[in-house]
């Protein structure tokens, strides 16, 4: 088994193509998935259901044992024969080497992996494997969880859901439909990427948001209690992922780290700006302060809304409700009678009391008809 | 009028009494609010509800024109006699030498304000109003909408709310039942802190918080649109408040600069050393990132729950439902028949979809009993 991480083969930057792929048709078994962890054992369990053969592998035992106990597949052993298709679910870190390891041992099957970054492993395998590298194809199904290993799985883990594959022109037409196949027999959506333009994408998107999330709850850990116990609702929702596996994620953000560096400094450097300009108090330290809240205003509203334009404006009510069972389901019931279509829902509970504010958001133009058919049924709105 | 700013006089750091005030009977008029916006305005409204004298002032006259109309009071003019409580409700560089100039205006009057930083605005009005200060009290009500200007306003806007108040041993006993009292009219919680606990625990809990969802998202503002198209709920939770007022947080960061400072850089200080570990990307360089994670995790555990303790694990249920109106209300009619009681719930739309992902937390010993009721309806249940 080679241990090679390999320079990055892709040196420039590639463009999106966000085509879905065409049906791929049936996922061909046998498949043998490498890491029964949260996703691997979601994969067997989604395929056994689909009547494909699924043989499990694990460097840890017991995770294969629940595993199979969860209807994942059975344990790989000897005799079994070859695989059609090998999914390595594995930390990021180890991919290319078993990846390679698996090309070598099974010269006819496909290999793909499931990991969070892609570039690295795409171009470590091709350097490891060298020609069977055509029958590798890096793939990121675009779910997770906050809880980790096989007892967190669940075969409509991957539903509705992206899952990107990153095929390269080295790739065989019928290892791309083989990583198709597996992401549409998950219920994904296929979405096929360059393996930098994933990783570009998932440093902004994903490995950014953490480290600032774990960095901002880091500020906790050591704060005064009476400070913690003021703090509302803004910074919940900012430290909310601040949960995640802190082994896996280090191996991810590893992984990927030519990406999240530059993007990381960047964010640093406006930090220190905003931190300098406090320290400064000047006039011109005012408008480095308010260029960066105008900069981040604009950058807010890019992200992209449910259908994929950019986020619309929408109107609120807000309700308050008694904290007690029922009462959100009256709530809903009303708003569902006023025939409006909530785009959010957000619960704030009021700190020692026992009432809760329910902001419901919607377009602007049904925020009367909601509030008007809520006062009328006796609801306590706010404004 | 003066414009001093003056030296922070309360050096050490203070504790924090978290004791509610005792009632402090009807707020005694005629009160003068001293800017007609979001929350001046809304005091208005909410005091002529109670049938107290409000005249309204400001320098924009448009500004008093809409808060009359809104129903905050009638605007101030000569001839009025002198008010009983004056509200200075402007951005808090400001605060200072108004509140002065109002404390020597109207001898008899006691002056409050509402600025969301107070160390500063009280040292200020001690050194610029001498012995007058003792009828200054700095208030910091804990409330606010994503809107600003008296358009936004409404007299319940406090209800429910925590309301800080910050008297000092200089403050007449009169001045801080005063104070009080205009709290507990507009139903707030009152909470009494020393101005600079008030200061370090708004710079942890809301000001770091502003500043970093500001900035991450200023990284969005020029990032190719392929890459913002990918981002998820993780990243769009974290810069919902990336949209507040510029100018207004500007000053408003730059009032409390001296306690947002040192918690900015030590933030800084942590994004660095991960930034650093990224390119140095050796063993102890991992254990640095993975550091940091378990920091974040175990702060994010200190954040109080409704009740004023540290965060419970929830539980989770995840329902997909269809995108149309009156899913939401089926639903959760169905969770209140299950007699259960959420604590939280979470919308995720899918994208391109016509179908949302809502997620339901609640205690973990009732995940059963919901999950069974929902299947028994026909709701269909991930995992």
């Amino acid at each position: 088994m080679c241990s090679c991480g390999g320079p990055n083969l892709f040196g420039k930057t590639s463009a999106m193509t966000e085509v879905a792929v065409p049906p791929a048709g049936r996922v061909a078994g046998p498949v043998l998935v490498v890491g029964a962890g949260l996703i691997g054992t979601s994969i067997g369990m989604r395929l056994r259901e689909l009547g494909v053969p699924v043989w499990l592998d694990d460097s840890d035992s017991r995770a294969v044992d629940v595993a199979v106990l969860r209807g994942a597949g059975e344990r790989a052993g000897p005799g079994q024969g070859d695989p059609a298709l090998v999914v390595v679910a594995i930390p990021p870190g180890s991919v290319a080497a078993v990846a390679s390891d698996m090309l070598a041992r099974y010269p006819e099957a496909v290999v793909c992996d499931v990991a969070g970054t892609k570039s690295g492993i795409v171009a470590g395998v091709a350097e490891c494997a060298g020609p069977a590298a055509a029958r590798f194809v890096g793939t990121h199904p675009m779910a997770g969880r906050e809880v980790s290993g096989p007892n967190g799985a669940r075969s409509d883990l991957f539903e509705h859901r992206r899952w990107v594959i990153t095929p390269t022109a080295a790739n065989s037409e019928s290892a791309i439909a083989a990583a198709a196949a597996l992401a549409e027999a998950c219920d994904a959506v296929v979405v096929r990427l360059e393996p930098e333009a994933h990783d570009r994408a998932a440093a902004l998107a994903s490995h950014l948001p953490q480290i600032v999330a774990s960095a901002l709850a880091a500020q906790l850990e050591a704060a005064p209690a009476e400070d913690v116990v003021v703090s509302g609702q803004g910074l919940r929702d900012m430290v909310r992922i601040a949960d995640s596996d802190p082994v896996l994620w280090a191996d991810i953000l590893d992984s990927n780290r030519s990406q999240v560096a530059p993007v990381l400094n960047r964010l640093i450097d406006d930090l220190g700006s905003v931190a300098g300009a406090l320290v400064g108090h000047g006039q011109s330290d005012a408008d480095v302060v308010k260029r960066l809240l105008e900069r981040g205003s604009a950058g807010r509203a890019r992200l992209p809304d449910k259908h994929g334009g950019a986020a619309p404006k929408y109107g609120s009510v807000t309700v308050v409700v008694s904290d007690r069972p029922g009462e959100l389901g009256r709530l809903f019931a009303a708003a569902g009678r006023a025939q409006v279509n909530l785009e959010d829902v957000r619960i704030e509970h009021s700190v020692g009391r026992l009432k809760a504010f329910i902001e419901l958001s919607l377009l602007p133009e049904r925020v009367d008809a909601l509030r008007g058919a809520l006062v009328d049924e006796g609801w306590e709105i706010l404004g």
